[in-house]
């Protein structure tokens, strides 16, 4: 692990994260204090939190955020637009008013197996883990597990006998 | 009220905004014409526009559009990719073809009231409020008003008896 | 056509794109290989691919993402974080277990006909084609082809008597 990216790009910002070797970071991408594994590519308009872990060979595509808690494997796709959630019941401010800090809540870890594709516009709600190889339709909302090599679409999501996005 | 935020960072586009005190405005952000009150936050790839009023001590998230016309209260929490709509009918030309402009359409205010909580990638559509200390859940696509302290989850969003994001 | 935009704007990766006259492009905007139509306007944090062509006088709202493919005519609207999708089944890895490459998949087009619109949040898989005039509401994930003036809303789309976003 290093601490770039294997290319270059302008308007990135990359704090404190560690690289395997090739991995791609687009431009326009705020990453800070996350790991990316060895040939792993994150696209444009992305953001990646402290304490989020990407594995090998996965893609990460564009407008997708990864918050802190979230763990994904390695090969896995991440499409477009994609938001995961760490938290139950997120608060501007605490009990006595002021803005909420990290310890004013739980967080909810997510957890993203081998081979894994969630489609794009997917939000994936905390607490959750998606098995190896599962597919997550487009536009669905994650509430559950989904088990390996499951089909869930929908809002919330559902499992479904096809083997596509929709 | 000031003409910059508290914070520095790199990559803003800032433009005839009024802030409070202690506002944290982050990289990659694009607004204009706004006002944002003592002590919120705005995330990464957020854009606001010209009419927009936030108050005191909200969170905005990453990723979130915030249109002419939205009114925020105080303690507010809007989750990531958050998108806020003006226009029931928006279309790019007008009945003579030329480009829409302002004087096409009739603008549908929203109003988010004080303590209200919006999950990551809603959408609330024109002409609604959402009551304070209201919860919407993740996903969910909002098209009447929500009751104070009441919580709407799907698409379109419904009641729900949960006190959670889904 | 030519090789710019008519405006300037700071943060903007433009490459091999081909504008018509009068094309107005926004900051923190990703474009390649594209072609855009005279007088559109294309908003901040959108990114668009080597492929995709889009005609006169559109507007594509900020947060959108338009991939290879997708061929949208005059006239069109595109709402806010709308997310087109062009795989049927998207992997990060091929069966051998590399990184997957344009080879590994089947491009599906997607047609926007002229005078559409799109709401935001919307998703649109691949395969499809929307017909002119069409509305697809907020939210909205469009997985058949949308008739000419119809509307539809919902997960997955289905048509709605309404002439609205929802």
């Amino acid at each position: 692990m290093q601490g770039s990216p294997a290319n270059e790009a302008p308007h990135r910002m990359i704090r404190e994260c560690r690289f395997g070797a090739d991995v791609v970071v687009h431009p326009f991408t705020n990453l800070y204090g996350c790991a990316v594994g060895a040939g792993s590519r994150i696209g444009t308009f992305v953001e990646i939190q402290t304490g989020a872990v990407i594995g090998r060979r996965c893609k990460i595509q564009s407008h997708t955020f990864i918050c802190d808690g979230v763990t994904i494997g390695d090969g896995v796709f991440i499409g477009h637009g994609v938001m995961f959630v760490n938290d139950k019941l997120p608060r501007a401010t605490n009990s006595d008013g002021e803005l909420a800090s990290s310890n004013d809540w739980t967080l909810l870890p997510i957890d993203v197996e081998d081979g894994a594709t969630i489609g794009s516009a997917a939000v994936i709600l905390g607490g959750v883990t998606i098995g190896a190889g599962a597919l997550v339709g487009a536009g669905a909302v994650v509430t559950r597990d989904v088990e390996a090599e499951a089909t869930v679409v929908g809002v919330p999501a559902r499992a479904s006998t096809g083997r596509q996005l929709s």
